[in-house]
C-alpha cells in the first residue's frame, strides 16, 4: 500500500501541473448594455448595485441579454488537522454529520437553494469518516481523511494541493455542468476559520489578530487561545508568499478544490458567486494565481466574521449584503442570489421609456 | 358644485376622525420561538438579521411556524403642487405615465413584483390626470388633481389629510386583502423626496441641509436651488410639530394615504415592509401618531437619497440592504422580500441538531 502511495506521488510530481486559462471578459458591448440599462423607465443610476452586476453578468455572457441557468450550489467538505487543538467550538465529528444533513436537505443550504430553484451538490475532499449506504449521491473526491495538523507541520503536500485544485476544475468541466452557467460556492470544514485566517494572514500580510474571529462563537478567550495557536503556526512557517505554498502549508482540502473550482469557472466563461469569510480565502489564492478570475466573480455578503471586513477593505471589495451571517454552507451567496436574479430580470424585463411613453429627465436641471 | 364640495367639508370635519387602535406584539412565545431558532442545525445566532426576522414574524404572527400570505404591494400615487418650482429632474407628467407603466407590467416594480410572486395594486390618490378606459385596472381614491404648492400655501387642507389617511386604513379592511398577511407599499409621485424631506427635518429636527438630496438624480446646482426652495418653505410655517399638521402642510396625498395603509396593517397584526426615503417619511408620520405601529415594519433598505441613513439613524434602525438604490416604487422592499421569506423557511423547515443527529456546540469552549 506504502508503495502504491510513493508511485501515486511520483506520478503526480511527473504530471505538470497548469492552471486553466482565462480571458478577461470582453467589453465590446459595454455601451450597448450600458444603454439597455440608461433606457429603462427609472432615473439614471438609480438601481444602484444592481445595474453594476446586471453589466457585469451581460460582459460575461457577451450580451444585451444575459440569462441564468441551472444555477448550481457546490458544497465542499473536508477535516482539519488542527482541529487537535483547541480553535473550534464543535467536535470536529459535525463536519460528516453535516454532510449527511446536506444529504437529507436539512441544513440551511438546503432550504436556502430551494428557496431560488437551486441544485445542491456535496463533495467529500476529505471528510474523516467512512461512508455507508445511505450517502450515495455524495461525490466523492476523497484526498485524505482530513489535513494533517498544521501547528506541527505542513497541512497537505505539494500534490495533494496540486490534486485538490486539478479536482475542482476538472469537476466544472464535467457533462453534468455543461448547461449550468452560474455557480455558487459553500463549505463545511470544521476548523476551516483558523486555515482561512493563515491563508488570509499570508497572502495580505495584514497580522493574524486582525483576521482571527470566534469562528462558530468562540467567547473571547477561546478566540484569544486559538490566536495563540495560530501565531505558533505562523512562526513555524515564517511569513509565505506563494499562493500554492501557502494552500500546502495551511489546508484545507476543500479550500484547494473550491479553489480549483473558481478557476474552472472563469475559465468556462461563466459566473460565480464567492459566499463568507472561508470562501473569500479560497477566491484570494484563485485570484493570486490569475487575477482574471476576477472578472467574473460576485460578492455576496460581508460575514460576521470579524477579519471577513478587514479582508474585503483591503482588495476594495464591496459585496452586496451585510447581514451578520456567520454560517458558511454557501449561506451568504444563496441569500444573495434574488438579487443577481433581479438585476438580470431589470434589464431583460422592464419597459424603456420609449416603449412606455415616459418623459425622460429634462437634463437642463 | 361648490356647494357640495362645502357640504363634504362640513361632513368631514363633524364626523370624528379617529385612528384604528394598534396592539403591541405579544411576547408570550418569544423563548419557544428563540429556543427553536437556537437549536436549528448552525452555529448560535450565524444566520443575524434574519433571525431577528424571524423572530419578529413569529411573535406577530404569535405562533413558532409563522407563514407570509398573498403579498401585496400597493402602490400610492399623487402630484405635488411644488413641481411649479424647479425641485425635479422629471417633468410632472411622469407620475401619470409611470402609473400606466405599472398597469401595463412595465416598471421596476412589476418586474420585481412578478419575481417573488407578489400582487400589485396601483391607487390614484392624487393623480393630475384625467385616465381613458385602458386604466380600468387602477383604484380610484383620489382626494384632488395633485397638492397646493407648499412654498405658497398648505398643500393639502385638514380634512383632505384625514381623508387620505382614513382611505389608508379602509382599503386594508377591504375584504380583498383579508388573507393577505404582509404588505409592501411604494410611491410615484414626482416632486414627493421634497415633501419628504420637509416631512422629516419637522419631525426630526434635523436640518433641511441634511436632508435633501438629488432626487430623482439632480446635479449639484439643481439640489441647491431645490434646498433654498424648501428652507422657504419652512420658513413659511416655522417648526411644526403635529404630524397631521406636518402632513396637511407638505403634502402628498400618496404619502398620506401610506400613512393610513401603515396604521390599518398593524392593526390587523399584520406585517408590512418599508421602502425608502418617501417610504420612510410615511412610515415616520405613522409612528409618530402610534409609536406601537413599529412592531410591524420590517426596513427593508437604505436608499442612496443622502438623507435617508441620516433619519434611520436617528430613530436607530437598521435596515437590511444598503444597494444605493434611489427609485421608489417600493423597490427597495421588494428586492428585500426574499430575504424575509428565508427566514421564515429556515424556521419552518431546516432541521434542529436533534432531528439531523448533529453535535451541538461544546458549550466549554
Amino acid at each position: 500500500m506504502e508503495g502504491v502511495r510513493a508511485l501515486h506521488k511520483l506520478v503526480l510530481s511527473m504530471s505538470p501541473f497548469s492552471l486553466p486559462k482565462i480571458s478577461p471578459i470582453t467589453h465590446v458591448l459595454r455601451n450597448k448594455i450600458q444603454e439597455k440599462i440608461d433606457t429603462k423607465t427609472k432615473p439614471l443610476g438609480s438601481l444602484g448595485a444592481l445595474e453594476t452586476i446586471a453589466l457585469q453578468i451581460a460582459e460575461i455572457q457577451n450580451t444585451t441579454s444575459p440569462i441564468l441557468k441551472n444555477p448550481k450550489l457546490i458544497l465542499f467538505a473536508g477535516d482539519h488537522g488542527i482541529t487537535e487543538e483547541p480553535v473550534s467550538l464543535y467536535p470536529k465529528d459535525v463536519t460528516w454529520q453535516m454532510v449527511i444533513n446536506f444529504l437529507n436537505g436539512g441544513a440551511c443550504a438546503n432550504v436556502f437553494a430551494k428557496h431560488s430553484r437551486i441544485e445542491v451538490e456535496v463533495v467529500d475532499v476529505g471528510v474523516d469518516h467512512d461512508w455507508d449506504d445511505s450517502t450515495k449521491n455524495l461525490l466523492i473526491k476523497k484526498i485524505r481523511k482530513g489535513t494533517s495538523n498544521f501547528l506541527k507541520t505542513q497541512a497537505m503536500s505539494k500534490e495533494e494541493s496540486h490534486q485538490c485544485i486539478e479536482n475542482g476544475f476538472k469537476l466544472i468541466l464535467e457533462n453534468k455542468y455543461k448547461e449550468s452557467n452560474v455557480f455558487l460556492f459553500g463549505e463545511m470544514g470544521i476548523g476551516n476559520t483558523s486555515s482561512a485566517s493563515m491563508i488570509l494572514s499570508h497572502l495580505t500580510g495584514i497580522p493574524l489578530s486582525k483576521l482571527v474571529g470566534k469562528g462558530t462563537g468562540l467567547n473571547p478567550e477561546g478566540k484569544q487561545s486559538k490566536l495563540q495557536i495560530l501565531e505558533r503556526a505562523f512562526q513555524r512557517t515564517g511569513k509565505l508568499n506563494d499562493p500554492m505554498e501557502i494552500l500546502s502549508e495551511f489546508g484545507g482540502f476543500e479550500i484547494g478544490m473550491m479553489v480549483g473550482a473558481m478557476l474552472g469557472v472563469a475559465s468556462e466563461q461563466k459566473l460565480f458567486l464567492v459566499d463568507g469569510f472561508i470562501t473569500t480565502a479560497a477566491y484570494l489564492l484563485a485570484y493570486h494565481l490569475d487575477p482574471n478570475v476576477k472578472d467574473y466573480a460576485i460578492f455576496s455578503h460581508v460575514s460576521d466574521e470579524e477579519g471577513h471586513i478587514i479582508v474585503l477593505n483591503h482588495y476594495q471589495i464591496n459585496p452586496l449584503l451585510k447581514l451578520n451571517l456567520r454560517l458558511g454552507e454557501g449561506s451568504g451567496a444563496l441569500a444573495a442570489y434574488p438579487l443577481v436574479e433581479l438585476s438580470i430580470q431589470f434589464l431583460n424585463e422592464m419597459a424603456s421609456f420609449a416603449d412606455a411613453g415616459v418623459s425622460d429627465a429634462d437634463k437642463k436641471v
